[in-house]
């Protein structure tokens, strides 16, 4: 077994998107990834019953008796399943736009993750499952160095891993909490006092402080009590569960199209960057971390510019408190970069990154040696995420790499975009704020009637979701092509002209 | 496809474990399982160098480079391991009664198990990965009750699938703080109000009320925000964390052996019980449930009586709070049962009982359908756990039928208890308070000088774990056998002896 360098990994990683998603739609190179990835794929949707179809409604009834079902959307027979299409049981395929809430990378039953999911290697990691953290298999640096760090964001070299989106952001705010606490000690090397030994064992300060992360308003970040505490985006997802008293910032409401309206988003996202210092300085239980997403996804898509995430790194900076980046639902080359911070072009990097849907495991990055906690069992867990899963993003990289996805999605983005602008001239009261040109297909549009306009798209063949209140959510696959797009443009007109 | 009714798997569920403990010792069936279950299984330990040895100390300087290696305990060759018997790089084999935190179940390498990650139906699991609240594939319902749902406690019929330990009670806790409002609330149809609704988007009560988990001192219920408020095991595992104002009630500190201080146990039981008690009737923060693991494990393998347990269902069914049974570490036939509560013969069953670990998959097992949360989304993320791993489990659960390894268990922990006791008597300095009897293999001890017994076990070709501040935690697999027992029984006095 050979190990490579992380300086070998992070230059390889550098030279691997080297062109900019403009140049890209008129290279060679995209003129060739034109041809259809899947080359059993359908070329349209097929729909043959009213959805959900008896053979559907029925299973559904039987699922009912054990599993809470009244969040289901549609049973899928994910035999029938493949590349951007998404089967139910009564025969009905559906272009997915919606992807398992964005977390499908290279489409279903893909044939190189069949590969890897059929190798031995992957066989003997689940039916072997370590303590990572105790007993991790001998090529689980092999494994990381060729897989999850290969694409860490660059300036960050190290990872813990973790299972979902919201213990990779809890374990990410632990360790921006113990981080906090070291530097008020002194440094690594200080011991706890026996004050804190004893109160910390009562949930009491100073042992357990009452600190906090600072996140916006309309922010998701995870559902669990302390991912629940900074995710902001509706009462249903947080109403009857305790929480911390933690401050929220209003994020930036921008107004579209962009380039008529500079100067008013310009001043909005200043007022939003004030209120972010403000709070650091004044909330009454200290801000040890910010965590922002880069486009927030389940509170409505909302953007805001570089410029502004820059700022953000600006004050976190000089307020010596960490800036986290949830690139849970952005991560993966949705946005037509392999991370959604790679739009900003930050002078530093942010302190750590958190990752999960597209990866298919999860985990934060960071780059500090001193946010490795100063003794061992501080951040630790019995999985500690699952090589299984592990070896599957690993696959998911090189699909990623062997098919120039992200510069795919870049250059298909920019058709959809386009389409859609197109759309929006013809239908402007179906199709407002337009947003995520430049985004990759991290696309989203605000309509009046969205949830009717949701559940029209099946009777059309798509499986669209929606964020926020109003809007229209696009979260294809990397695998999305602009023949596709040009089926999703038709499907949303055609579903505009039901309404 | 067909689907089994619950009923139907209820009965199978209760006759396939019909014989007490106590009475197989002596079943032909149990001489039967006598013979090795794996075959190839080394007959002995296998120690050919210091441990750790040079190839270890390479790979884990390379492994230190990209993640945190200060609680590593042994770079693994999975490949190598078999059985009971666990690999390093270095060519030592150990026996393994530590097993992955007490998370492996049946054996590394288990044909079985390795049929089953093989199957068409897990490369499907691997490679298309649904959000299950929404997607789940056509196939759940019969995965769940053949697999899940077979085994369900006693009572509970219904599931919500998770990750890992710590979200399967966070996930638990927050269904509990769900239904208490909802009784307040009275009922299911009552509507959320305004002030909830408001208050809830700035974290602050009634819409995120101030109401409690009453855990207790010692307890390890988890990491994360929520059940770290509920762990109170050591002071490293919380440290620096913010914390929820939650109770702890005093678990009883029982003097052994048992049978000679019964009285004194007995109070010390109710002494804790009316603790329990008026906590909930005056903790500030309200309770909404009690969450106790049988056996409390990371803090020190503490027991408490079959009527310690049952009076806490009395007192929670009497405040009108839930009762949750965390079986995290002693689920899935560790204790001699299948589920530890499952020696209390409880009047009714716990509200809810959480899992994970030996089931290599999570979530939580309830009955009453109110404990469904009133509308959708209220309970839910986007992966809900593992369908890949819920087809381990499956497989481990028929691997547990085929060898009747809850039985086998309670057999060789009888044996093992046993052997403990007549070494307890020749080294009473080194062996105290031995605990465990009748709870098959979930056997531990007291040592003074227990970090050092520790370290010494793998020179004697014993991997061992421990927990609390002085406990040996004996934590084998459920295909530990007699003539394992019996090596590690020689290999315990081998460690004394160098002490």
């Amino acid at each position: 077994m050979t190990f490579l360098t992380r300086s070998t990994l992070r230059l390889r990683a550098t030279s691997r998107f080297p062109v900019a998603a403009r140049t890209l739609a008129t290279s060679p190179h995209l003129r060739a990834a034109a041809k259809p990835y899947f080359a059993d794929e359908p070329s349209a949707p097929k729909v043959v019953t009213a959805i959900p179809g008896p053979k559907n409604k029925a299973a559904t009834a039987e699922l009912d008796k054990v599993f809470d079902v009244r969040s289901l959307n549609m049973l899928t027979d994910y035999s029938k399943s493949i590349g951007n299409y998404i089967a139910d049981l009564d025969g009905n395929v559906l272009l997915d736009v919606y992807a398992q809430i964005a977390s499908i990378p290279v489409g279903y039953n893909n044939p190189h993750l069949r590969q890897v999911a059929s190798s031995p290697e992957m066989v003997t990691s689940l039916i072997n499952r370590p303590a990572l953290g105790n007993f991790p298999s001998a090529d689980w640096a092999h494994v990381l160095n060729t897989g999850i760090l290969k694409v860490a964001p660059k300036g960050l070299d190290q990872v813990f891993t973790a299972m979902a989106g919201s213990d990779a952001n809890e374990t990410a705010y632990k360790a921006a909490f113990m981080y906090y606490r070291q530097q008020q000690r002194g440094g690594p090397q200080a011991e706890f006092t026996a004050e804190e030994v004893e109160t910390t064992m009562n949930n009491q300060s100073p042992g357990s402080p009452q600190l906090s992360i600072l996140s916006f308003r309309s922010a998701f970040h995870g559902r669990l009590f302390g991912s629940l505490s900074t995710t902001r985006s509706k009462a249903i997802h947080k109403m009857d569960i305790p929480a911390f008293d933690w401050p929220q910032a209003p994020f930036p409401s921008l107004k579209y199209p962009l380039e008529e309206h500079a100067q008013e988003n310009a001043q909005e996202e200043q007022r939003c960057l004030q209120e972010v210092e403000r709070l650091i300085k004044e909330f009454h239980n200290p801000v040890a971390a910010v965590v922002v997403e880069p486009i927030q996804s389940e509170g409505g898509d909302n953007h805001a510019s570089p410029s502004f995430f820059q700022g953000l790194r600006d004050i976190t900076k000089r307020n010596n408190v960490l800036f986290i980046v949830d690139e849970v639902q952005t991560g993966v080359g949705a946005t037509g970069k392999f991370w959604a911070h790679d739009h900003w072009n930050l002078q530093t990097p942010p302190d750590i990154v958190t990752f999960s849907k597209k990866a298919q495991t999860a985990g934060y990055y960071y780059g500090n040696p001193a946010l490795r906690p100063n003794k061992p069992y501080r951040q630790f867990n019995t999985w500690m995420g699952d090589p299984a899963r592990a070896l599957i993003f690993r696959g998911i990289i090189e699909e990623i790499e062997r098919l120039s996805l992200v510069e795919n999605t870049a250059a298909t983005g920019e058709y959809l975009f386009a389409g859609l602008e197109r759309l929006a001239k013809q239908y402007p009261e179906h199709l407002q704020n337009l947003r995520g040109k430049g985004q990759g297909t991290f696309i989203a549009w605000d309509t009046p009637k969205r949830d009717e306009f949701l559940a029209k798209a099946k009777g059309v063949g798509v499986n669209i979701g929606g964020s926020g209140v109003s809007a229209v959510r696009l979260r294809p696959m990397l695998i999305f092509q602009k023949h596709h797009a040009d089926i999703l443009l038709e499907s949303v007109e055609k579903i505009i002209k039901q309404l």
